[in-house]
């Protein structure tokens, strides 16, 4: 079902190491759990769920980034640990605990992420008889078996890496993510664990991961839904021995392959949304501002009605132009003018006349589909990407928990 | 599909005659243009869609309705008359001449109200073709005849009546609606014409019809799009010779009966939702504000993974706690209680160790389910309705227009 295609190409990052295994958390027959060590030195930034009812694993993580200095990071699938309470506060803190048993150190150099069904206990007994050979094989793993091992509804693995030579040294950045449904702006149901070998200080690291996130994560939307578990993760190592905050033009070059691999992550979540049979991008043009741009894009990229006609292949501009219409914030209606792909179907807020059915339905009839409306307002322009809404999407998440 | 019963029942209003007639506009085989008259002094009280790209009919009733005394209401379905720009404006014009060319006086008393396909040209002929009989039939046809004619994709006409006695005398209120689809807080597709016997100066009339609004109409959902067509119409003839605003308790009476049945008429728009197989009522209380109150309400009501739980009678309690913790507004997640029906599912933000899956499961199977909010934090309730969401709102919408 997946839209488009997927690669699986990644390079490796020094001073990190990886390690999965199949621990039967809820899934049988694949990996579902995953290790990730940092070598000492490496800088952390974050970024967390906005939901009110943030997830166990969440609170620990964050309390754990505070009072301690963080070595690993443990992801498990099947099993969200969201809303369960004291009792799964102290089951993502005991499930911490299994690693350092092995490995020495405390529970809170580990930063814990579950991603999968709310409200169940964490079967805590399947991590304790995991957690010896997950230690043991750190190193064994590598990038591609950790974006495999955190899927949920995902149909495919979604991993990206980037690489930059700064004076003859080569800087490395991989980044894996999982997400398939409940994504809307604030990252929503999605994790995503990036490495570099970069040396960037942390205060820095941190801008450049929200900068990046802005523009990939924050753009996207599935069903306007929003998690309980979503995180991202920047680390930089600093293995390769180059600074590249040391100067403005290295860190903009870096932050533009940042941003550029995490928006190949984000896309991938999209291609990949549940039941999604196309990929949508909505392009804002010539809006006042950019909030008026970003409104009117995400109402077109959340109705409903707009997604259906989408998986119908049906170039049906009424709809397009509703969706348009039913923002808060007033605009010019008379000044409008609407586009799929280079079709015009609207001018100056009427049908175009020059517009034939035709043309419409061979645009539609991509996989890949490119929604535009230029307002002829002002000189502010946003972009989100979406997914059509199809039957699949209602039976994976009908069927889901049962 | 639709959920529970609808009630055919209606009285007759004095002052108000129905013609009904199959004009072929779009659909074949069943009655699709309805024509109102109202006898002189009828008082008149209008709300419209706020969408920024209201149809024409709508701009050409607002003129008409500040231009002329209103005497006629011209009804069609299968076609929207939406985003067709001049051409569209001098057709709905055109359409209230074909009336007053058989009745005489001016195409300004005439309002026009068009429901269906939007951006295509009205077929002008098929009224011109239909004026004479439906004009000559003025009287013969009745309120469900027109509740059936102004149908799209509703399965079932949406008709209430209400009756009060004051003094000895009795005063009646009938309205018809129809709406499916695109129906968020601010009306959505959807029309309504009620008509009263009583006598009520046009200015309270408005209020009454606002407040009434309010509570109904704006008080459901059904998929958050909003259509460019939305209008509700409120006629008071006069006739029964009860002065309903002339003492306070009678007014408050007369305003208790019309937003009764105009919820009424609202919830069978989302018992008739598109796809809908549950009749959903969200229920918030104890919150600091009514607006938190309602920001959550529509949070759960509006959320497609919600939605689709409930269409799989899966008593999902960690998505409705996701629904509830996604809204922009801060709250206290430890006070939170979540019930379906009266199992309580999370007590003080946390699942609550008295649940059994089985008795979720048991409401969860119902028809007609109560998805309950308590915040703890405040003294204000809300209460909104919505459906479920379903494979067949995807088939409905997918090939509505193909």
């Amino acid at each position: 079902m997946a839209v488009g295609s997927f690669s699986t190409d990644w390079l490796p990052i020094a001073g990190i190491d990886i390690s999965t295994i199949a621990a039967g958390i809820r899934y049988q027959g694949r990996d579902d759990l995953v290790l990730i060590r940092c070598s000492e030195e490496t800088a952390f930034a974050t970024l967390w769920t906005q939901n009110h009812f943030p997830a166990a694993p969440v609170m620990v993580a964050k309390q754990h980034l505070e009072s301690a200095d963080t070595r690993y990071l443990l992801i498990n699938s099947g099993n969200a640990n969201a809303a369960t309470g004291s009792e799964g506060f102290r089951d993502a803190i005991a499930c911490c605990q299994t690693i350092v048993e092995h490995l020495g150190g405390e529970a809170s150099q580990v930063l814990p992420f579950s991603t999968g069904v709310i409200g169940e206990r964490l079967p805590l007994a399947a991590f304790e008889a995991a957690s010896a050979s997950l230690v043991n094989a750190l190193g064994s793993k590598d990038w591609l078996d950790a974006a495999r091992a955190i899927m949920t509804t995902d149909t495919r693995p979604k991993i990206a890496s980037r690489q930059l030579t700064f004076g003859g040294k080569t800087v490395s950045i991989t980044g894996v993510a999982k997400g398939a449904g409940m994504i809307q702006p604030n990252m929503a149901t999605m994790l995503s664990f990036i490495g570099s070998d970069a040396k960037i200080a942390p205060a820095t690291l941190q801008l450049m991961l929200s900068e990046a996130t802005r523009l990939s994560f924050n753009r996207i939307t599935v069903d306007s839904d929003t998690s309980t578990n979503d995180a991202v993760v920047l680390m930089a190592t600093g293995q390769s021995m180059v600074a590249v905050d040391a100067n403005e033009q290295d860190l903009l070059e870096f932050q533009d392959a940042l941003t550029d691999l995490m928006l190949e992550l984000a896309h991938g979540l999209v291609r990949d949304a549940e039941g999604a049979t196309k990929f949508v991008t909505v392009e804002v043009n010539k809006a006042s501002t950019p909030e008026q741009a970003l409104e009117i894009a995400y109402s077109v990229a959340n109705s409903p009605l707009m997604k259906t006609a989408v998986f119908a292949s049906d170039a049906n501009w009424g709809r397009m132009a509703m969706a348009v219409g039913k923002v808060p914030t007033a605009f010019d209606a008379n000044l409008v003018d609407l586009y799929i792909g280079d079709v015009c179907l609207m001018k100056g807020g009427i049908r175009n006349t020059e517009y034939r059915e035709a043309d419409g339905a061979a645009v539609m009839a991509e996989e890949e589909i490119l929604l535009r409306i230029d307002l002829n307002a002002g000189d502010h322009g946003e972009t989100v990407w979406t997914s059509d809404l199809s039957h699949d999407y209602i039976k994976i998440n009908a069927e889901y928990r049962t």
